[in-house]
């Protein structure tokens, strides 16, 4: 069922029916974008004012996520700020200004579109690995919940500060998917106060999966997702899926949607070739099918 | 649509349709209840007993809880006890003697009546800090647990004991509510050993969001409690409301509601008095509307 | 309804309906089975090769569970592996092997067999005790996860290390139960690295609910079994079952299964006993009923 308007799949790549182009060929005018191998390093790059989030990168890196859904070559994502933060946040005065002016379903636009970009984080089969240092708050702290493991430093400063602007801690997600990283009371008190979490507590409450020197934090989240990107990406993948799709089922269903994923997995080249690899005392190399 | 029968809303506030009066007139019999400014504080105040809860202490508190779902004027509630003790939990003599001779209608309007309690603290919209020093036992380590924030002493004993009085830790919504807070494993040894949780254990697990000194523990909630209530209260109320809801949503859902959530909040003048105090580089002064 | 077919019921028991043995008369042949008084120890016993599990282990284990759903004696277990480790998991050449020419529904027929041993071990009534030292990996630490205490030691070490076998941390449960016991952060960080979670890790984020010494680990786990078989094991079973079925339930929803649960454990001689007892000023003797 191919279709010429559609970009052909990389070589070797399965048809996956997708109308966006290969990640590698993305040239995005709001963040860097580097395609390591397998591994996409993403980039918020206005340091001078510690990386914004705007109408227009928001919306792109929804659509960069979105992508991520179909690409064949993209295993692992790592996402980090340049110039010593992470993320300011939504801009003041190029989104909070113009959204006070707005009515009813254009700020619903808004909402659900800063909506999308976590729903597609979640969504996108890569698991995404969060380098944070400096500032990392608001809507930067929203990116950084929602990737899936964080490397942070111990100078980081994370903080859900949407109740000092006015608004409520339910922004995007937080309050679903904070408490359950590092528990309810904790979330709580940062939804109510929007106080910052240092690193140490970040580290010390699972948010952050561990510390790296500011000098070494990108590295050691991409070497993470490097590693990732040299396992079983196809299972890495299905473990994704279901970490996100479970949280709202019963135990008894959690199971049962688990024992149909891993026979899915048990029929991948990947299986078997770590089991060659451990007859023949080798380190199996994975290909992701 | 007013109604005569009702009580007149305070000076300014919308009218709300409730037939309860307002909060601060409220003169209960089995607590002592302070408000100051836009905060209550509730003291359990029988402290030769440690202060335990009756049928009738039950009842009030809530009723209390119910009556600030409709109150314009509290925005935030401190919940403590007196003379150095959080709560010893049903007094064995008024609760437990009792309960031994009521047949099942009965008993079921009894644990029914607690759980209304709970269900009262989770859907007012003031976000309730408890401050907890000494025992801090059975219904006592409920209320702890159902309040939002938790300021607590090294020296607190927190025991979810009701495995020591022959019942199930399933009480009041203890099995649903606790591992959320500290976790599946510590709460299970809890719920099933009915051991105290010591003042650092609670500080470590995340129950305790801080310690504090015993003679500054019920001034720090306070503080805590007023600089809620200095806030953004309807998107205070908003945050609580949605860590409530979001509980059993997918993440999807949860999602999409905050979307919906804080699209409504970005049409409260806190949030238009947020961006202009930033602008002209000033401390925003919220209303709570 | 008695029929001569089902098993008599143990002396003073009531009649279970039930066409399993009792508990202690197990002589399982694929590990050991030791019930003491109440108290039931499950020793994986194939020291030489790290106690792995095969398919008829995962079978036998599977049957036990539910077995001991039946049981009137047993009242806690506990589970341990011999020769200083815990559990290798499934073993390389009896279950990895094989099951690479299996066709879709005998991978799924595996995939389910070790999804109910994970459901027989939550849907049973008796609280299961982990004694955790040295290698507890792949199957092995799902059981320990399953569990619902756990003692371990500093040297052990927990890997729940499917993607280094080419398959997906989704097994047997592990995305939905792992994330409610450490938090997702962490637990995403085990089940796509399939790291090892070191013993001062495990109790520090709550997976061990205490750390013993090695050769008292076994002794440490099997007091906490006994204090538990001591208790009132009718409310015991109770909060185990609300523990697994409030998963997914909304707040109010598990307050009202709460008030029915312990409604039914006040009717319980237990109740009365432990107030008895208090009026006495003695300590209760719980009889499980």
């Amino acid at each position: 069922m191919a279709d010429a308007a559609v970009s052909a799949p990389p070589a070797g790549a399965q048809e996956t029916y997708s109308i966006t182009l290969p990640v590698r060929e993305y040239r995005p005018t709001h963040f860097r974008l580097d395609v390591d191998g397998k591994t996409a390093v993403i980039t918020l790059n206005r340091p001078e004012r510690k990386n914004p989030l705007t109408f227009h990168s928001y919306a792109e890196l929804r659509d960069l996520f979105r992508a991520l859904q179909f690409d064949e070559e993209v295993k692992t994502v790592v996402v980090t700020g340049a110039g010593g933060n992470f993320c300011s946040g939504g801009d003041v005065f190029e989104i909070i200004e113009p959204l006070l002016s707005r009515d009813m379903p254009g700020l619903l636009q808004f909402t659900r579109m800063t909506g999308e970009l976590v729903k597609a984080m979640r969504a996108c089969p890569q698991p995404i690995v969060a380098a944070i240092d400096g500032i990392c708050v608001g809507a930067g702290a929203i990116v950084a919940m929602a990737s899936d493991l964080r490397v942070g430093t111990a100078g980081a400063k994370v903080a859900f500060l949407f109740n000092r602007v006015g608004l409520a801690g339910c922004d995007m997600g937080a309050c679903a998917i904070l408490p359950r990283i590092i528990g309810q009371g904790r979330a709580s008190e940062l939804l109510y106060t929007g106080r910052v979490m240092s690193g140490e507590e970040a580290e010390r409450w699972g948010f952050f999966n561990r510390l790296a020197a500011p000098e070494a934090v990108l590295e050691e989240a991409k070497t993470l997702a490097d590693s990732l990107s040299a396992g079983p990406t196809f299972a890495n993948a299905m473990t994704k899926r279901m970490l996100h799709m479970e949280w709202d089922m019963s135990v008894d269903q959690a199971i049962e949607a688990e024992a149909l994923a891993q026979a899915v997995c048990m029929k991948t080249e990947d299986y078997r070739r770590a089991f060659e690899a451990f007859a023949a005392k080798q380190k199996p190399v994975f290909e992701g099918n």
